[in-house]
């Protein structure tokens, strides 16, 4: 019986994370993000003005959208676009995407400004939510800052109030692991993505049980997986920004 | 300071629950479930066959939709059909529904079988997911047992491993609470939704921080309510299929 | 040879209705109204304001929309908010409701509010579109009260300028019947649906050989007998507002 | 006060009706039909093979399908096929046409065979609906006589067990009146459209108060209208034949 | 072997050309255009004001919309209306026809007014595109002859910059072909379409290889063809005119 | 007056082009082809079996879908897949880069395997199509060689028939130039799409007059710049395979 995974990592290790920013010339932030094998394009596109239902309140609005190429996964998907409408899970994690972010922005610090930021899965191989908020972040704060240098936004308060991150963890044979790769996703027992700020506190917390229910144990040893692998990638997001 | 909620409750009380066993006189199964003033009709469709990608695999098929009717709510809302495309939030929870069905289900006991739980709101007033949860598994107990009557399904080995149960939980004023109507929700500052099942083990967990971020000791909190809803939701359950 | 029919009603007998107000506790105007089986949940919203085609004339606007819950009938059918379009029969019977509450309202009595009326089968058995349009009635009603009260219409002058109810009749087996059940609808050569006022003029007429063409004659006793029913239904609304 | 019409007709006058057979050299049956200004372009195209529903139990099948070009109305309206979806108009009347051209077709001496009838308004002046369902049937009809002589059909019992034709009937100013024109149309109190079969049965009848409701004796003159329309439209349509 | 086509014409002939100004009595400007059994009905529709993202600039627009009916070709076609979608081809086409008028309009002279030109397929025989832009120009020119005559256009400075027409071009069993029908069309190796204006200047030049690529020499003879092709169509638009 | 392009370019030079194979690890072919600042994913996804349509007549299909990323260009643009339909414009390219495959593929060659290309637009300043046209030939001639490799088609005949690649040609403050970058393209009078195969034959040209017309003259030596072009792409794309 081997104690190591597929491809080598121990339990609660991360896969090889890397954040490139500005992968994208057009938009205000943006950063290419891979966790493994898993590459995420993430821009932060910033425009002046809310929606309407927000015109007036001095706050600006936050939102995501995520997506997968066709042929990101080991066979091609029909594109969302060509069949007419958004499938359930692409909804599912724009709006978890979405949240994240609202929950680290002061949208009165903000101002009437509108920020999308979209998260586009070129290449997937498990974990794309997770690396997608975690990249998106970078997007947001750098999309932040060029609106703070074009004095869109005041610089005296940021609207950035935490970074945030995002991990899945699972339960695979029997055993917690951190930051699942597709082959270890597909045989969890149990899912769980696990989305906390810079101080290690939760943003959410999404566990479900693929096969059998899982006890409070179980649970509890996912979270402080989770906890670890959040605080590590804060460490790379300040990495990155430095 | 008051020590109890806008409708009298104590923090871990349930709202009143009632459970209408074969409502709808048309389906296989029914339930008209009530948490509070929140209403919801579950029916459950069996026929015999699978979807393609299953057939010929002995194994059958649950699944389940998710919709409010359009003057549910306190204002009225736009009919999906008429939008011609269903939301995020209803594909959201149409999805979370029938994971929690299938996973008291044992699909190969169940044989080529299809079941569709179709759980439509009709007056919402918070937990209408929950209330949802709760209903549809007593409608799928009751399609089940007509499907062991009509012998579509083997009486030997009945398909259903368990029973589900699911109940909302949050933060509101900094004190965990049970079971959230409407007026709670809105201000909650965590939010979250547990499923388990007659155990008292884990199905689903979804927390989401509305407003500041939680942590593990308020996440601590939630979970103990939840199980605790669970266990009196179970009963219910219990009582109503007597 | 028998007389009766398979529920042993008369020819030109009802069947058993009820009309519960206020089944629904969000609308300004609702009822729950039942043909037998048939079961269908009535709502009208009402709100400030008309279409922007409207604007600025100074009168009000009624529409109506019309669904079925996807297991209402004895088999379900797809949700036609998955399938993405309504279908033609939903288009068709949610104007003939639509122009029916036009019928007996006075918009320049009603001033700049929109009503929307929802009628929503919640069990199919016949019969659905003339139990929606007694019902709607009866929620329009509630609906313009409670805008008279809250000072949104003027007390002077009602805009409801009479009632209106809705029946089937139709020709099965070569004799002319009453308010049809499912079993005799599918068995009908013809098929009529009538919309009559309190005072007994007619609003819609709309009937359809289903086999033979009928006659001058067959049409005089179809005619007959909707009006006959139309008057035992007003009776019925008079008594629910009682 | 004036005893003619707008355009000098009588009371019980149609308009000019001019139909041009084989007005579309791709169709197996076509008909250009004009009503005054009133111009449709009906086409039947005949194909062996019916809907998978119906598949082998020996019956053909016809349906029909109505549309306006985006100018044949004095102002121009959005296409239905650039806006994603048929309004209900739309729908209300294809129905029409499909149900009146079934009431004169054998489906068992078609044999597995279908029709589908095309009506496309090209130029709208009132009537476009009585118009189509009139020229319709021609189009129908020598579709048929073509898989006659094709030996599609066989010659000894011919599918076609009478004629059809459509007229709109009204009240205008108080005055019952034939074949209504756009101008009128607007104008009725009460429009009806009336379809008949060559013996002068009826096929369906809906009228509508489009102000006050109507009473049984305006009814009955409406009624003598209509079959009195229905019989000279037969009668051009035997012309048309000849 | 033999010099002439199918139907007899010359290599450099087109079909015979008729063009039927006015056909259309509702619309600003309208003509039916037929190329051999090729038939296109053109409208144009012109209306006070422009998109909103044009408003306030001193410019009109010019756009345009193709479609077939479902029975112009030799077997029926589903409507692009009840499928919910345009397809490729016809977006192509309409784009096409949108900048072919675009290219002889004088948007500034033509002042802050509307154009939608409608180019209706009635019977399909090939080169149904370039008829359409044929027909379209003669619809335009008319509607904007009104639009003077109302005064909503200044009589002064013509918006007409030229005229234009399309044509199509081919290589069919090696020879170049001018104006093909569906059967050469079918058969072409190479198919090209030219748009010019009445000075003979290229608009658009869209060429295809369907069989062996081309080189330079037969894109030449192509392009001397469909320059030929296009002064006699200038000429017999003017001949419509006068 | 300046010689040199914004860029420094001749106008006779391509941009910088680079071409990375393989950049998608999951598709069967692909590349990573950059003209300057455009930048373009293409996937090559190979299936064994035909769309229905071709099945059973030993011929192979070969399609292509071409989308933008939305925030690849300078503002942001609104998903295709939210707003639930395909634009013009992206069916126009996708067909014509469908086209340009088919061009140089044999499909008795391919066998029963279908091939799907897929380019999506990560970063667009001018020449996505052009770019996606030229990346794809190489995407699609790995998956030819992975097919190969895995039998799935023969290695005695290869289905490629030659290489193909495109380039923009316009003319741009009179002067003819190549591979025009966006500030050039919305400057540009004339605006050409070229796309030769390897040996400098034409399989499509597009040009289209933006401002003017434009005569024999221009027309030429946009052809000249385009085949010069398409040589050089060539030669990259021989380098790349190298």
């Amino acid at each position: 019986m081997t104690d190591t995974r597929i491809d080598g990592r121990a339990d609660d290790e991360l896969r090889s994370v890397t954040i490139e920013r500005g992968w994208s010339e057009q938009a205000e932030g943006s950063a290419l993000i891979s966790f493994g094998r898993t590459r995420v394009l993430c821009t932060a596109s910033l425009t002046a003005g809310v929606p309407r239902w927000l015109t007036g309140k001095g706050r600006g609005w936050v939102t995501a959208e995520y997506a997968m190429l066709p042929r990101a996964t080991n066979s091609r998907s029909d594109r969302e676009s060509v069949k007419g409408k958004i499938g359930g899970r692409t909804h599912e994690i724009s709006r978890l995407i979405g949240r994240s972010m609202r929950a680290v922005v002061d949208t009165k610090a903000l101002g009437e400004n509108t920020i999308v930021v979209d998260c586009d899965v070129l290449q997937a191989d498990g974990g794309t939510r997770t690396a997608a908020i975690t990249g998106a972040f970078v997007a947001l704060s750098d999309a932040i800052d060029w609106a703070v240098e074009k004095r869109l936004v005041s610089a005296k308060a940021t609207p950035l109030t935490d970074s945030v991150s995002a991990v899945s963890v699972g339960i695979v044979s029997g055993r917690p692991m951190l930051d699942l790769a597709y082959t270890e996703d597909v045989r969890a027992e149990t899912d769980m993505n696990i989305v906390v700020n810079g101080s290690g506190d939760f943003i959410e917390v999404q566990g479900t049980a693929e096969g059998a229910p899982f006890n409070r144990d179980e649970l509890n040893a996912l979270l402080d997986l989770g906890v670890l692998g959040g605080s590590r990638l804060a460490q790379l997001q300040r990495e990155a920004f430095a």
